[in-house]
C-alpha cells in the first residue's frame, strides 16, 4: 500500500477523554473514531488490524472443524422469552420495537438464535456434534462504556456454539476449543493466560477465560510462573498453610491502641508484622438473618465469592448490628469472649498463635491471643480469602504471582440449559429424546486489538506484534519527492516486497522525514526500511525494528532476504 | 470440505410462506433460516455464497483504490438531525433509545457517519480524493419485508462514499466505480445491465442502477440488445417516430360503440388495430388546479414521471371534474370540440391520422379523426409515455426490449448535499473553504446471492455461477461406506482436488445416491464427479455439469486436468 493512497491521519495531542493507553493510541493513530459513547468507526488503518485478528480466529476455528455462519443482530423477543432471558437480562439488553410495535433485541449474544436454528434441523444423534461460529457485530448497552473499544457498546465478537449427543463429546470439543484458543492467541503474538473461571477446585474445567497480560487491565489473575496454573484472583483457591499451629508462647494482654482501628495501624503502632494480626469481619447471612464472624489474617482480604459458597447470601453487618452483638464499634472487635456466634477462621488464621485482635472495647486490642486457651477453636476452618502474591500455587508447583489482565476470550460448558428451555432435542441411539449438550466459546475480536496495544506500546506509540500489525514493513524513503534515485529505488523495493507477499507500506507522502518516522512508529509497524541518497551511494538501506534502539545498515542487495528472515513465522 | 463434517440440511417441501423462487430454494437448500419477518440467519452453506460475493466486491473495490473501513450499525440521532434526515426519513428508519434515553438509529445507510469521520480529518484539497467503503450489516424497517433476503430488513451492503475537491474528480471516480461494478457483476457470472437511473436525457450520468436480469424481478428495464443502452422503463425516453403524419384519407364519423369504454374494446369492436386509437387522459395540475388533456396512442401508457417534469405535480381528474369540463363520463372522452383546455399529445399521437377517439358522448366514438381538420393541432407535443418493446432505442442503435430485473447496485453523485449540511469542507488551492463533492456507491450483497438464484435455477434447484457457488465441484462416491476401492479413490481424488486449490465438496455422507445427487443439485454445485465401482473397473469417473442433460465418462487419470480446464476463469 502506498501511504499517499491510504488514509493516514494521526493526531499529536492525546484526546482529552481517552482514559487508557490503548484508547489514546488508537485515537491518535487514527485507527478508530468515536461516533457515540462506546460506539466507534474502524478507520482503514484500524480495520487492517481487526481483519488480521479476524483472519487468525477464522483460520483456527475452521481448522478445528467449526463451521462459520452469520446470525442477525436483530432478534425477536419471543426467543428470549422462551429462554427466560427476556426477564433475567438487565438493562444491558437493548430492547427495541419495530414499526409494528413488535419487540426485538439487538443481540448481545446468540444462544437463543443458534439453538433455534439447530433445533429445527436436529433429529438424530448422528447429526451431532456440530460447532457453529460467527464473527459478528454485537451490542451491549453498558451503563458506562469506556476505555475505547475495550469496553464499547457495539463490538465485534467471535461466538461459537457447539452441540453434542453426550457430555463426553462436549468435553472433547471443550478441550479442542481450549487448544484452538491457545493457538489463536499464540499466533497473534500475545502474552496471555488461560485461567480457570469456574468456582470448582483445581481441574475444574467447566469454564476458562483467556486473559492478555497488561498492567492497565481491569482484571487481576493469579498465575504460577513455574506451571500452567492461572485463575481469576477471585476464583483461585488459597491453599492451607503447610505447617501446624505453634504452641502459645505469650500470655494474652489487653493493650491500649489509641484509636488505631485497622490491622495496619495496630501492627505499625505495636511494632509487629501485619501477619501477626487477625481481622474480624461481621456478616449477616441474608436468609436466616443470623450473625457470623469471619477471621482473616491482617494482610488478607475477604473473598466474597468463596464466603457466599460457604454460608449462602450475606451482607456486611451494620455498625448498629455489630454494637448490639459485640458491644463495640467496628475497628476494635475480636473473637475473644464472644459466645453464641459461629466463627469461621480462614486456614491461615487457624494456624496462628500469639496473635493480635480487637478487644471488643474501643481503643483496645488484645495481644498474645491463642485458640484453645483464650478462646474456643473456630467453629469452622475454611478458605474465605483472596490469594496474594507468594501464596502456594494450587497445583503445588510453585508460588503464585498476581498480575493485571484483560479478558479476551471465554469458553464455557453450557450443558443443557438452553437446549432444555428451547427444546433442542434429538433421538439417541436407543431412540430416546435427549436435550443436546452445549458449549459456547467467545472471543472479543475488537477488544483483542486494544488489549494487544495495552500489552505492547512505548512512549512513541504502538508496538504491534507482527501477526496483527496493520503493515509488516514500512519503507520510508528520504526525499522521495526530490531524488529520482531514491524514488526509483524505493518504488522498485516496494514492488519487490509486494511480489514476495510482504505486507508493506511505502511511506511516499510528501512530508518531512520526522513526520514519516513518527507516524510509522505511532501506528506500530514492526519493521522499518529507510532508503536515502547517502545510504544508496554505499549500496545500503537502513533497517530498524520497532523495538530496536538503533538502526542497522544492510546491503541493498540483501534487504529482501533480510526482511524475509525477520518475517518468517 | 467433507459433507459429513459440514452442515447440509435440505428440505423436500417448499416452505409455505416462501413467495419467490430464490426464497424457496434458499430455504430448501438450507442456505438461510428465517428468524423473524425479513430477518435471516445465513447457515454455513449460504454463508459460503455470501463470502464469495463479498470477496469479489472487496477485491474489485480495493483494486479500484477504495479503502475499506467499518462503521457502526448504531448511530447517534444528532448526526441525522444535522443532515435533516431525522425528520425526512420515514418509518423505515428504526429509531431506538439507549438506557439513558438517548436517541439512536440502526443505520440503514451511512452518509452521515462517513461525512462526520472525514470532516474531522479534512483540511486541505491535497487530502482528496478518497473513497471509503464498508461491507456491513444494515437494517431497514420495511413495512412488508418479503421475498426472503431479496427484500429483507436486516441485510449486508457494500456501501462506498467518495470525497473530492471538484466535480471533475467526482466524475472520474464515478466512471471508475461504474467500471468496477461492471467488473464485479461480470466476475460473478451474472447477466446484468447498468441502467440510467437519473431523469436526465441520454448521457445523464448522475445515477446508475445495476440490475440483474430475472423474470421474477420487481423492476422493469428497457434495454437495447444491439448496444449498451439500458434504463428503468420509467426513465427511458420514447423517441419521436421517424416518419411524418400521413394526410387524412377518411372523413370523421360518429359511431355507436355500445358501452365499449376502453381503447382495446373499441378497437376490437370496430375491427381496427389498437394503434389506430387515441386514449385521452384528463389531469388536474395541482398548483393552479387547471385541467389538461393528454393524448396517448391506445397501446401506450402514461409515464407519470415525464408528465410531472412537463406540467409539475398533478392528479387524475375525478369523474365529476371530467363531466363538468367535457360533459361526458370517462371512457368516451375525446379532444374533438373541446376548447379552452391545453392538449398535450404524445409524439406518437402527433403523427397519427384517421384515428379513433371518444366522442364526448356516452356509448359513442369518432373514427377518421385528423388534427388540423377536425380539431386544432395539439397545444404541445411531448414525450409523456412509457416505452414499449420494439420502440427505437434512444441511442439510435436498435430497438428496445423490456425485461424484468432486480436492482443489486446503485451509484450516485451526491454532490455537496451532505458535505454542506455537515460542514465537510476543505481549503482549495486558493485557500478558499469548499464543501467536498461526494459520490456514493452501494451493492446489496445479500440480495446479489438471491438475484443470482432468481436468474439461474431449474426444476431441480439452484444453478449457481461458478464464481459464487458454495462449492465448485462435488465428488459423489457411490458406496463410500461399502466399497474400500470407492472410498480410497474418492478420498485420494478429494485430496488431489484440494491440493490443486479446487473448492471441492466430498459427498461422503451415508445416504442413498439419490439423496446425495438431489442435494448437490439443489444447492447448485456447478460440477459433479461420480466415482463408482463399475466406472473404476474401467478406470473411469463420471462427469456432469449442473446444466448438462447427460453425464460423460472421463478417464480417471485425466479427471483433475478435465476439472481444471472447466474451472479456468
Amino acid at each position: 500500500m502506498r501511504a499517499s493512497r491510504f488514509y493516514i491521519r494521526t493526531l499529536k495531542e492525546v484526546p482529552a477523554d481517552a482514559e487508557v493507553v490503548s484508547q489514546q493510541l488508537m485515537l491518535r493513530a487514527g485507527m478508530i473514531k468515536r461516533v457515540a459513547a462506546g460506539v466507534y468507526t474502524w478507520m482503514p488503518l484500524g480495520l487492517r488490524v481487526l481483519r488480521k485478528v479476524e483472519a487468525i480466529v477464522r483460520e483456527e476455528m475452521n481448522r478445528a472443524g467449526a463451521l462459520e455462519l452469520l446470525m442477525p443482530a436483530v432478534q425477536p423477543a419471543e426467543l428470549w422469552q422462551e429462554s427466560g432471558r427476556w426477564d433475567k437480562f438487565g438493562t444491558e439488553l437493548l430492547r427495541i420495537q419495530d414499526r409494528h410495535q413488535r419487540d426485538f433485541v439487538i443481540g448481545p449474544t446468540h444462544e437463543e438464535v443458534v439453538t433455534d436454528a439447530v433445533r429445527r434441523d436436529l433429529k438424530s444423534y448422528r447429526q451431532l456434534p456440530v460447532n457453529l461460529y460467527q464473527i459478528q457485530t454485537k451490542f451491549r448497552d453498558e451503563i458506562r462504556p469506556r476505555f475505547g473499544v475495550m469496553r464499547g457498546r457495539e463490538f465485534v465478537m467471535k461466538d461459537a456454539y457447539s452441540f453434542h449427543a453426550d457430555f463426553e463429546c462436549l468435553e472433547r470439543e471443550y478441550a479442542n476449543m481450549y487448544d484452538t484458543y491457545t493457538r489463536i492467541f499464540e499466533r497473534m503474538g500475545l502474552e496471555f493466560r488461560a485461567v480457570c473461571a469456574d468456582t470448582g477446585a483445581i481441574g475444574g474445567s467447566g469454564s476458562h477465560e483467556f486473559h492478555v497480560i497488561a498492567d492497565a487491565g481491569e482484571d487481576a489473575i493469579a498465575w504460577c510462573p513455574d506451571s500452567d496454573y492461572a485463575a481469576n484472583v477471585e476464583l483461585a483457591p488459597a491453599m492451607p498453610p503447610g505447617h501446624e499451629r505453634a504452641p502459645p508462647a505469650e500470655r494474652m494482654q489487653k493493650v491500649a491502641t489509641q484509636s488505631k482501628d485497622t490491622c495496619e495501624a495496630v501492627a505499625d503502632f505495636l511494632g509487629l508484622p501485619l501477619v501477626r494480626t487477625v481481622k474480624q469481619i461481621v456478616l449477616t447471612a441474608t436468609e436466616e438473618a443470623r450473625t457470623l464472624i469471619v477471621l482473616l489474617r491482617g494482610d488478607h482480604s475477604l473473598n466474597e465469592l468463596k464466603t457466599r459458597q460457604l454460608i449462602g447470601d450475606f451482607r456486611f453487618s451494620t455498625s448498629e448490628e455489630i454494637a448490639a452483638v459485640l458491644g463495640c464499634q467496628p475497628g476494635y472487635v475480636g473473637p475473644v469472649g464472644v459466645s453464641g456466634l459461629e466463627v469461621i477462621a480462614d486456614h491461615s488464621v487457624a494456624v496462628m498463635s500469639d496473635f493480635v485482635c480487637g478487644a471488643n472495647e474501643a481503643d483496645y486490642h488484645l495481644i498474645g491471643v491463642n485458640f484453645g486457651r483464650d478462646l474456643p477453636e473456630p467453629t469452622q476452618i475454611a478458605d474465605v480469602r483472596n490469594v496474594t502474591a507468594g501464596d502456594a500455587s494450587p497445583d503445588g508447583k510453585g508460588l503464585l504471582s498476581i498480575c493485571r489482565s484483560i479478558e479476551v476470550g471465554h469458553i464455557f460448558q453450557l450443558r443443557t440449559t438452553y437446549s432444555q428451555k428451547l427444546g433442542c432435542t434429538f433421538l439417541d441411539a436407543a431412540g430416546q429424546s435427549q436435550p443436546a449438550e452445549m458449549g459456547c466459546y467467545g472471543i472479543g475480536v475488537t477488544r483483542v486489538a486494544a488489549a494487544a496495544i495495552e500489552q505492547s506500546h512505548d512512549e512513541r506509540g504502538i508496538v504491534f506484534p507482527l501477526a496483527i500489525a496493520p503493515f509488516a514493513v514500512v519503507i520510508t524513503p528520504l526525499g522521495y519527492h526530490k531524488s529520482e534515485q531514491v524514488r526509483a529505488t524505493a518504488d522498485a523495493f516496494y514492488t519487490a516486497c509486494q511480489n514476495a507477499g510482504i505486507d508493506v507500506l511505502l511511506n511516499d507522502r510528501d512530508e518531512r522525514p520526522g513526520i514519516l518516522f513518527a507516524d510509522a512508529e505511532l501506528i506500530g509497524v514492526p519493521h522499518r526500511i529507510v532508503i536515502g541518497e547517502r545510504g544508496l551511494n554505499n549500496g545500503q538501506f537502513e533497517y530498524k525494528g520497532r523495538r530496536d534502539a538503533d538502526a542497522t545498515l544492510i546491503a541493498r542487495s540483501d534487504a529482501l532476504e533480510f526482511l524475509r528472515a525477520r518475517l518468517a513465522p
